[in-house]
């Protein structure tokens, strides 16, 4: 493993750093930021998983949603990856729902996506690795979050792993993938038509399972993906059917921008830090 | 006066606005963005002005300082402007740090500059008008923030209309024109070579005048452009020898980048509400 430092810049007292590296399970050079809180009284920290949306990188929420300022205020650090492989060698498509940009944080099984798109197993276990060297006195808490691509991401990866995750929470997330046009796009084409296989991938089936970690997920009314790609419906219903705990939240007038998620981060961020303090 | 609106998104409750409309003294179409923070008490409400640094334009500040939060905690209003005139029919440079998007806020004197770079009436004049219409329930008191090029800009524009603005301060600002790199070929394109009419643009000469607004600058010690282009050696020297009052405050570590500026302010808002309220 080796990290090649390209950028590191103080924020609200901390560092807001960025790296590249090869990864082997994407087979390509990934970028990402994390931010290290200033630890002045040397104490444990935690750590919050940001995952991003369509067409976005590490940096849309790095430099749009004023998160730094939260994290610096919980002494939490934050690990923000890219949403996707990426590079010359690595399959693509023209659309900007698939291909590089849009990993979907799955693992893909179909060609050409199977050798580079494993975006699951890269954060679950190889930017994880990565993490507990970058983070100085990790107090060994995780918890996920994420935005739209990235909010299913945050609940699926969440879910996946319940025992390791202390919360997820969502903005605008894509809640049902298998039933709305950019999750039946991705999924036909990383996974291929086996259904059950995409029940895996999808957090209104995971939902049903037992043993949650808290949920969290605010979505505002004037979003146009809203509920076309988002819609809650089946997602709420299995919460209430199966006595799952979660607080779906609606608020009027924002879009699905980094406007709202900024609006709202700070609620996300004391969430997450009931559980991880 | 036509105003054509553009976007309105929801932010921190208020709302962030962008309009594009004709400017008669830039003799150009012009963008901008404006704060409106949600003023449910129908109070009256003060208005900052933001300017920004070479290269940016109104969006720099509105995505990624988080301004919003402030001025919705505060009920301010805000006023970004554009950084220079634009457009196919305006004079322009080869070089990031001359003609469009390095509008300086002077108002030119040479040719080919001199029809649309007048940034200065723009904002006094013109756009102060069109303010007048946008904010609801205005108080009439305004203060000037800005960044670098903008920190010049809110500096000399503050300090020429001393009884107007209530407070001026700037993040990393060219502090003495004149004397550096950036300003002196600005100055020596948009204004000729009258040194006398330079000192009507410098902040190190204005602010030998009594009567000045309350001032705060705030400095990175890790600023790529510090000293060369914002050495403040001249301008504190006026400030002691006329008796003036200005906190220059430096900040370890802290670059020129917008994580720096979100940074600290908050400390800016909290100064300038001192003498809006």
């Amino acid at each position: 493993m080796s990290l090649k430092l390209i950028e590191n810049r103080r924020s609200f007292g901390g560092e807001q750093v960025k790296y590249t590296h090869y990864s082997e399970v994407l087979q390509c050079e990934m970028t990402f930021s994390i931010y290290l809180p200033s630890n002045k009284e040397q104490k444990k920290i935690p750590l919050i998983w940001w995952l991003s949306g369509l067409t976005c990188t590490d940096d849309n929420f790095s430099q749009k949603s004023g998160f730094q300022r939260l994290a610096e205020k919980h002494q939490v650090a934050v690990m923000i990856p890219d949403t996707s492989p990426r590079g010359e060698h690595v399959a693509n498509d023209d659309a900007w729902d698939l291909g590089q940009g849009a990993g979907f944080y799955v693992n893909a099984t179909q060609d050409p996506w199977a050798k580079n798109f494993n975006m699951y197993s890269y954060i679950v276990e190889e930017l994880a690795a990565i993490a507990l060297t970058l983070v100085p006195h990790f107090s060994g808490k995780e918890s996920i979050m994420g935005h739209s691509m990235g909010g299913h991401g945050a609940l699926v990866t969440g879910m996946k792993n319940a025992e390791r995750y202390k919360a997820i929470s969502a903005f605008s997330p894509i809640l049902n993938p298998m039933k709305v046009p950019w999750g039946i796009k991705a999924f036909s084409a990383y996974l291929g038509e086996d259904k059950a296989l995409w029940k895996e991938w999808d957090a209104s089936e995971l939902i049903k399972e037992a043993g949650m970690p808290p949920i969290l997920i605010t979505q505002g009314t004037e979003d146009n993906f809203y509920p076309e790609q988002l819609d809650e419906t089946q997602f709420l219903n299995n919460v209430q059917e199966n006595n799952q705990t979660v607080l779906y939240e609606k608020k009027d007038g924002y879009d699905h921008s980094y406007f709202f998620i900024s609006s709202f981060l700070e609620d996300h961020f004391s969430f997450h830090m009931k559980y991880l303090s």
